[in-house]
């Protein structure tokens, strides 16, 4: 089959890879339909973790075209949507609903790399939720965002305890950021601040829920969040960036006893413990447990009460995969879908 | 009147003070009963924050001899006690419960400091906790343990999320660790590890409710915690320390998707985000909201049901503070009562 390899920072090429088959019992083969560029991908193309090659993309919806023997939740031409982490979801930790951090948890990215024809999916029943027919372009849309950045954003909001009543601060205007805007309005905030300097993602933000816009950062961002709440800051925010500037500006934008939830991949960030033991606010992040919420989130799209697919704004077949990451690092496209 | 000074680190005194008067109609004056010595003033006693004379003490339990025109809460001869931050209890903060960093919080460590015969209490109504009488020794301890330690290592159980079926791990012996674990045990814990090296704070811990020691620290010290929950890890971690190595224990003892309460007043931290990040556990502390649990813990008290005056192991007068202090910083008491 045909796949998305990195060779180096900024070098990515459509190659010959091995055809998956099932190798455990648990095992799933899908054939993807719909896979697309993280902006997790761009650190790797950046440079930050060059040297190796790397089997790309980690967010696929796709038909199962074999099953292991222990596999009972999905057959062969069932549509599915998965987590980009692998999980057992039975274990102790998937149970509090961690299941990131499964005890048999592999991430999807580097390992199986889902920019790709077919891809085979350990642990089938616990990481993979089947979709209740065949999607039509909208809904596979939709669907392909829940895989990661949905299901990412829709942690972060939990996380900041979005709710009725409250005022949510959303750090970051990537994919991740507009899906924080999106599930911080289904979960009921009142008042949802993105905080973002582009005009077309302003818009977007608005579209998916933000009743107001700070285009400052930093210091000047946080005074400006305060400035409408009081002068106390937000009851959450959602972090979706991932650099010390980002950190401390959410950190700093959350009224003490607030809740911070962090889902950009940290680069580089060293918090400063005096200055976060008198911000005291809740600080809950990492990887999102997607596939805590992914039934929730297939059902709300198929039933069309949330369109996250929106965000894609660009699609291109799979062998152009090389522009769809040129296009996302240039800030030309927010999201790129490939399709094999 | 008469009160403790600190002169520089080392260098303890009780010196003549001027008498405190109402200033505010919300002010209150007490007649200090009880004082002690904090773990968090020994910071300043071996030199961390030193370079300007400060008035020490900010734990008390004390009699009301005059209050301003705007009280209500309490009346000349009624037997209080505060929390060591001063708030108005009515804010939006106080009301989320986080009194600690009420708008007009202030601390009373620097600015009033209780190690004296009297105090003033600002916003004595949002501050002080009237008791229901008389307290006889052990009352008094109890109630005096409540101003910072008992109410801090209670803050820091609530927020490791302390409760039936739950594993907690302690960090660190000193009076908050053991009151975290007293803590832990009232709020239900299943099972509470106390790390601890000392043979008579181990004794104590079990007193208390521990159920596991774990004598190790730093990597061996999470080994060994791992080892006795499945390799999972604690669902809670109390963190009292404020230490790199404390904090970076508490993180590392706690399972993913678990809670760390931490209280430990942080000194030198920096935590790396990267690590943070994959450890995926709730984090949240600072200085403890003390006047969200004073009325229900004055009341376990007054009927009983804890005891948690036995982390005073001496009582001296408050003449001889400068000995207090010397004891606490050679490790030869865990906490010393003061009687002005």
């Amino acid at each position: 089959m045909r796949g998305v390899v990195m060779h180096a920072p900024g070098d990515v090429r459509v190659a010959p890879r091995e055809d998956p088959r099932i190798e455990e019992r648990t095992d799933a083969v899908i054939r993807v339909v719909a896979a697309c560029v993280c902006g997790s991908d761009l650190w790797d193309y950046r440079g930050f973790e060059a040297g190796r090659e790397t089997v790309m993309g980690h967010e696929y919806v796709g038909v199962v075209t074999e099953v292991g023997s222990a596999v009972s939740s999905a057959a062969p031409g069932q549509y599915v949507v998965g987590s980009f982490v692998i999980s057992d979801n039975t274990c102790p930790i998937c149970l509090d609903g961690y299941q990131s951090k499964c005890v048999h948890a592999s991430f999807v990215h580097g390992t199986i790399g889902t920019q790709a024809e077919f891809a085979r999916i350990p642990y089938a029943d616990g990481t993979l939720v089947p979709v209740p027919g065949e999607p039509d372009e909208d809904q596979l849309k939709s669907l392909l965002a829940a895989s990661d950045v949905l299901g990412t954003g829709w942690f972060a909001a939990t996380t900041a305890n979005a709710g009725p009543g409250k005022t949510i601060a959303v750090v970051g205007d990537g994919a991740v950021g507009l899906m924080g805007v999106l599930a911080a309005k289904e979960l009921g905030a009142e008042r949802i601040i993105a905080m973002s300097r582009h005009t077309d993602r302003q818009a977007m933000a608005r579209e998916f829920g933000a009743t107001d816009i700070v285009a400052e950062r930093g210091d000047a961002g946080v005074e400006a969040v305060k400035a409408l709440t009081d002068g106390l800051g937000a009851h959450g925010v959602i972090e979706a960036v991932g650099t010390q500037e980002s950190m401390m500006q959410a950190i700093n934008c959350a009224r003490p006893g607030g809740y911070v939830g962090y889902v950009g991949v940290s680069h580089g960030v060293e918090l400063p413990g005096p200055e976060l033991f008198l911000a005291e606010v809740h600080l809950m992040g990492g990887p999102a447990p997607v596939r805590r919420f992914l039934p929730d989130l297939v059902d709300r799209i198929w039933k069309g009460e949330i369109n996250p697919g929106r965000v894609f704004d660009r699609v291109l077949p799979l062998d152009e995969a090389a522009e769809a990451y040129a296009a996302m690092d240039r800030r030309e496209a927010i999201k790129v879908m490939l399709k094999p």
